[in-house]
């Protein structure tokens, strides 16, 4: 699924800073679910926790996003396949 | 810090229904370190795959702001922390 | 439709200031369409035009709700009226 | 300001579309205008107007960006002028 039968790959570089980032992400909803599992937690408590783990989400996405435009977006119409590529794109930026 | 000094709690109910969806949000996050090992994987399998992490963390934001606001908005000037509830409320809407 | 049967009113001066933002709004928007009358505009500046209004807008809705939080949704448990003040907010508060 | 020193141009059938939508926008805040007018508007009726605009201000944005891929975006390497092109985009897709 995750295999690109087209050839095209996320750069090693921004991959690499993805898993560290991904990583820390990991570690932050393992402290949600801990603070979840104390009776007296506080509603907003939580909602800044998940604001936080969200916004490191999307910094995430935006570096991969900006790799994607430089190294494939911007060469789509060479390779051909621009019509799958701006669909793609529209469809993940869709409710962003 | 997730420590209430006010009393006021999460609902225990939606408390353990977050900590399930956490979970799996979690198992989400795995599926995509591994995926972030794959030299192959492309670019817009990984936004993909944030994006419904991102779905899953709104949902379940969803689920503990509605219960903050049955369970302590909404009696707010009655226990008279008004100030603070919407203090709280309106930083947490910020920019989602 | 937009006359309150259950009595509760925007605040004047928030209501005022609003207008007065809305107003300006308005003028944002003209200012936008008189640049879709020019053939040579870039897509770039249209979409940064249109981003201004949109957090220009976002600003007025930030006044109206935090008006609503503080005038009517922490004293709803005391008029009894929370059910349906809790529904008209996670209603309004989904997507954004 | 609006006018591009590059030669790229909003394509003019998505030039027009745009225009004919945002028309129906300033008819919409005006409508919003006038409801801010009467003394007795309920603030969520005013949110949810709110919301609507802001809903079809972004279609007008969806559509310019989903052109401004087609047209300018995918052939950027070609033209060489990628960097720009790229961090426009990322410029107006921030918080979104």
């Amino acid at each position: 699924m995750s295999e690109s039968c087209h050839g095209l790959r996320l750069d090693p570089t921004v991959r690499e800073d993805a898993r560290r980032r991904l990583l820390s992400v990991r570690g932050h909803v393992e402290g949600i679910l801990r603070m979840l599992e104390n009776e007296q937690v506080y509603c907003v408590e939580v909602l800044k926790q998940i604001k936080a783990v969200d916004g490191a989400l999307n910094k995430i996405g935006a570096l991969i996003l900006r790799s994607h435009l430089r190294s494939h977006v911007v060469t789509a119409h060479e390779r051909g396949d621009e019509d799958r590529v701006v669909d793609e794109l529209m469809e993940i930026l869709k409710y962003r």
